[in-house]
């Protein structure tokens, strides 16, 4: 290991300051115990796409079963104001709440709750910070993966980002949630060993700088690793000198060991046109078998884009543009309070009107349905109801649109099945993660239920998620009462 | 402390398995002890802006002090094909590069050295991810925060990004990097524990939901922070609820304590409008000192923007956009051989050419010199040459174009200064890292040596990075050496 505990960034005081004064208010003003209920939901889908991709839930339930706060700690946020009751509450700290959450690699929408917490108030806001932080990541980065691989329509797709990554976890989570998505393989060993992740090794610009020739280099590696002969061809000349030098190479030191080649790689230039011409020098030369790697700043665009043009690649490799969601950079997730329960046992709905429209919030704890067509498997539409109703699919069901309720469709021979699932009871885990190669399968079954219409790149089809009649009618009249009656 | 050292990502193998099969293929060719040169920069400003700042080399430095391979690390090497010796050669690792850098802070400039490496090849190959990783996150959030605070003219502006940074140490550090690049706080507890940054606290909108009436909430929280009394007013209506609500918990709770509110938060609706309104609100009620913050999916445009639009407000909290900095998410660091030292002591320098011009590397190890002319101060170029020249300032000087060769101009009266400085000396760290508070009054001391018209958001004048005549040669022959001799 490369570092001390004492650099971890992976502590309960990651989270941001205001949560603990938050928190610290409600003990002191005796709210501290009351149960409330907060969605952790996102707005708007990463690069205008139809849907995203969940991930990252596995790092939320390490960070909850680990969440303890270090004399170290306490204090630090003594000397922030907050008060010694407090500081006395989290030395003892003890994780009590439910938590549900939609499973890894399932497509998720815009404003369905993806987490919802429901606690003592206290708790389920400190954890804000960091449920946020794990589920934004990893699932911004599980969706601009699965777009690389929708484009890249069944070749592979290798993740090559940890040298621009934003910071270390990022390298390494990302690629968690890039081998969700879809890619088949890292180039991180620290990812690769964490989560099984199998690992490329290609050669890069600098071994065939280190020797006098292009040629010499070639051979030095090829002795070294006859089975796993990869040689970057780019480094003066593609065409002209770098895969010369490879069949050279690959004649002259891997047939003779009785090896075959495994790959070249292209780094720059017009790679539908080297690919194309760099495939028939290694066919002609008697290497049909030899793949095609190629990098150099790709993204699903460039690839469909290739492709369409006839590229001969066997495997893109995708670094910055994946690893950050270059060109969207972003997953909003929100973490809003929905309900709160009263000594009396009632619950009352929260909502948060905001000056945005697109901002106002979906109150009540709520569940979350997936309707699927019976006959097609594909999903027609999620359906947000109260914790209290159950969807009934073996009557017809009316959906509606929530904003132009005039939008209505009803729908019969579906099912309708419930995607949040327990994941914390009373702060005792209750679920058991499926490895990393798991959620990745059931990732691409998923997405198989989508309708090519909600898959494709420009203007996707948008996914109804609609709200139950009972659901939108308090939404109503909360909003009717706070833009009606002045408080 | 939330986590175990287990699920630490800082770890030496948290590098690419390619760089461990290079410098593996290396030790098995007796290459492995060649001093080898390496430079580490970048190609393109992000926003295309017309400077970066330099951050990360602290994080660098703790790297390469805390480099070893645990027995664990070793193993799993092993399945990957890394070879016994080579193994052997990790388990006594100890480094041994020097090692030069660019301080921190120091505004830099496209195809300049900013972290210079010289030692052993397998050595400084080994490092190159890390090094990456560190130098590319901080620098592009420090640039990014230097746009924002440019764009403030003289108004705070405080990090929010926590939530929506790219994993937990982008957090941190991206928090780190904020500040050195001029912010004023942070909203993290760990980043400012660790590093010193003020903590800016905020109230949110849940803890406005959770009492009966907004008014009760903003009594509550003025009860508990008497001293930190800071309200968010959109949660129903800024103007007709939010900010009335304010004023009269102001009067009721705060004066009778004998203590004046802190400041209002408004993080929805037109923001311009809206403060303007505010502030005429506060001043009437007699809170002409109760501040105003703004948030809100900031940026540097917005901010500009609105201050042009007039607004009133006395910081900018800025969160998604500055952690992850959005609209340009990659600091496209790159790290490549430019000198091999033969065993006769003769120094080879190396050129990768790449099929894109751009691409092209600079030969050779060397030095970057800023010039500054002496009568006002302001920066007027940097100059590379090779690491055996020393630019003599007491003479004139002619600059010119590396590309465009017949763009000349002779200055005098300069001062010539050296920008990088000797980090290790044969792995010892020889050099005191400041702190982030000084690192950041350096910042800010050396973007006031730029030139406004480099420090423009539009269209911003080319920097001038010019080649000593000498270094111009060998680049020159390298290139028609390659492109004229095949291999």
């Amino acid at each position: 290991m490369g570092a001390s505990e004492k650099s971890s960034t992976r502590s309960a005081v990651l989270t941001e300051l205001y949560e603990f004064a938050m928190a610290d208010g409600y003990y002191a003003c005796g709210l501290g115990e009351t149960i409330a209920c907060f969605d952790l939901f996102f707005r708007r889908v990463p690069d205008n796409g139809g849907f995203a991709i969940m991930a990252g839930l596995q790092q939320v339930i390490e960070h909850l079963q680990n969440l303890h706060f270090s004399e170290e700690d306490l204090q630090f946020l003594r000397t922030q104001g907050i008060s010694e009751p407090f500081l006395d509450y989290l030395r003892d700290f003890r994780f009590a709440c439910d938590v549900w959450a939609i499973p890894e690699g399932t497509p998720i929408f815009p404003n369905e709750p993806i987490v919802k917490v429901r606690g003592p108030v206290v708790q389920a806001q400190m954890i804000e910070t960091a449920l946020l932080l794990c589920i934004n990541q990893q699932s911004l980065i599980a969706t601009k993966a699965n777009r690389l691989v929708r484009a890249a329509r069944g070749t592979a797709v290798a993740e090559f980002g940890t040298r621009r990554a934003q910071g270390f976890d990022e390298a390494v989570y990302g690629a968690r949630a890039a081998y969700i998505g879809g890619c088949t393989a890292t180039s991180g060993v620290l990812p690769a060993r964490k989560f099984g992740i199998p690992v490329l090794q290609t050669m890069i610009h600098s071994w065939v700088q280190m020797f006098d020739s292009e040629y010499e280099a070639f051979c030095a590696y090829a002795r070294r690793y006859p089975d796993d002969c990869t040689f970057v061809v780019d480094t003066y000349d593609t065409l002209r000198s770098g895969v010369p030098n490879a069949i050279r190479a690959f004649n002259d030191v891997l047939l003779p060991l009785g090896r075959r080649p495994k790959s070249v790689r292209i780094d720059s230039g017009d790679i539908p046109y080297l690919s194309k011409r760099v495939r028939k020098m290694l066919d002609e030369a008697g290497f049909p078998d030899c793949g095609i790697l190629a990098s150099n700043s790709l993204d699903e665009h460039i690839i469909s884009d290739m492709l369409a043009q006839g590229a001969k690649v066997d495997c893109f490799i995708v670094g910055e543009r994946l690893i950050t969601s270059a060109s969207s950079p972003l997953f909003g997730g929100v973490y809003k309070l929905c309900a709160v329960e009263q000594p009396d046992g009632r619950i009352v709905p929260k909502i948060n009107l905001s000056e945005n429209v697109h901002k106002i919030t979906i109150p009540s704890s709520k569940n979350v349905y997936r309707l699927f067509d019976m006959d097609s498997g594909k999903a027609i539409a999620d359906v947000l109801t109260t914790d209290s109703e159950e969807l009934d699919d073996s009557k017809p069901y009316e959906l509606f649109d929530p904003d132009y309720t005039w939008k209505r469709k009803e729908i019969e021979n579906y099912v309708a099945r419930p995607l949040l699932v327990q994941i914390f009871k009373k702060g005792e885990c209750v679920y058991d993660s499926p490895t990393p190669a798991e959620i990745r399968e059931y990732c691409s079954e998923q997405v198989d239920t989508l309708w090519d219409e909600v898959k494709r790149f420009e203007n996707p089809h948008k996914y109804y998620v609609d709200l139950s009649a009972k659901l939108w009618e308090i939404r109503k009249l909360l909003i009717e009462e706070y833009k009606g009656v002045r408080k």
